[in-house]
């Protein structure tokens, strides 16, 4: 069965949490947004009855799973990116939303007023979210996750999981938006670090990186390089 | 087995979707923080190898159970709060991470700017935030609710689950934090005010809501009644 996934096909987001699930699983999917009339394909689905209340969501056969955890919790079971005991599963699920939170946060950075104005509109108000989020919140939930990985390879057991692969993502997009930030912090964090570094020389998430699936970060994006965010003029 | 239930004492907020859940199941369970040194207890398990980043976390015999949504789906499981079969238990997850997002909207309409400073500092940009909230999001979500409501009386599948549990407590919260809103939007979501309606009569629901385990909403928590953020002068 060849997996369907529908998101928005010009930004990594928060789809981007699923493809590299789908990627380092090696399992076939589509990325349908990305293909002809796959948008307008995407809008009918969300109109289904069983819908998901946003994108990104996945077509397994007749289910239709929404929610990035939540699909990240079926792929998981289904391709062995998570321990199969309850304990092992629900930790790795946990880890996976406190990640989410970050990446909300990230996301308020630049939309602190809300999604229906311009960044342009929240500037001002964008500049204190970010603050504290660089000064606050990145440290506390680093802080957190380091310490999970104390005396692990991994965030979960003795085996990658699906939490993995999305710390990575949550690296890489921190170093995208604020490469300052993240080039004087990460010297404290050297476990997640290192475990960033093992996740992106893995054969499928290497070769993934280097092809033309993995879109580029952008300014559409959740995570955003917008230079005064992080304190320049 | 007595589960042990780690919150703030003083509020609802995230941890009333887990005590509604223990409460309509009838489980056993310790509301900690709220005993004698129980919120130094919490403290020091926050420190513990496996720990949850933040409340409310739940310990099950040796598991320590972390966010909210995890806990619904473990406890789900246990209790027949949620279907058996994998299609409804992602449904279930599904539909609780979608109201788990409107309730960290409704948070951040009292701190757009951020958890590190005072509701008081941050006043103009939360009453943009809500009036957005207020405009676009409850009734975007409550479409979303309704129509997964159209021709069944519960979420997912025949019988209630916890996401209905939630629901009811997301309109509880709205009804508290934005009374006018909800008086105007309600008339326009007959299946959730019906369903709200159903869930507060349950028998063990409605105990609980007498009882002195239920906290009162104030202006500490989730769900805050500032009358200026509802447009009032």
């Amino acid at each position: 069965m060849t997996y369907e996934l529908y998101y928005w096909p010009t930004i990594q987001g928060r789809g981007e949490f699923v493809r590299l699930a789908l990627e380092e699983a090696g399992a076939p999917y589509m990325d349908v947004a990305r293909t002809k009339d796959g948008v307008d394909a995407m809008m009918k689905w969300l109109e289904a009855p069983g819908a998901s209340y946003a994108p990104p969501f996945l077509k397994a056969g007749d289910l239709i799973i929404g929610q990035t955890t939540n699909i990240l919790l079926f792929l998981g079971a289904r391709h062995d990116l998570a321990p199969q005991d309850e304990a092992g599963r629900l930790r790795t699920n946990q880890l996976q939303l406190t990640i989410a939170d970050v990446v909300s946060e990230a996301h308020d950075t630049h939309h602190p007023i809300g999604m229906g104005q311009y960044y342009e509109d929240q500037k001002p108000e964008s500049k204190r979210r970010a603050k504290e989020f660089r000064a606050e919140r990145i440290p506390k939930y680093f802080r957190y996750f380091e310490r999970a990985l104390e005396g692990n390879r991994w965030l979960v057991g003795d085996r990658l999981t699906y939490a993995d692969l999305s710390l990575f993502q949550l690296v890489e997009g921190l170093r995208y938006a604020f490469p300052r930030t993240m080039k004087k912090l990460e010297k404290d964090y050297p476990s997640i670090v290192d475990l960033h570094d093992r996740v992106q020389h893995r054969p499928n998430i290497a070769a993934y990186l280097k092809s033309e699936r993995r879109i580029d970060f952008n300014e559409d994006g959740i995570f955003r390089h917008y230079p005064e965010l992080e304190g320049a003029a």
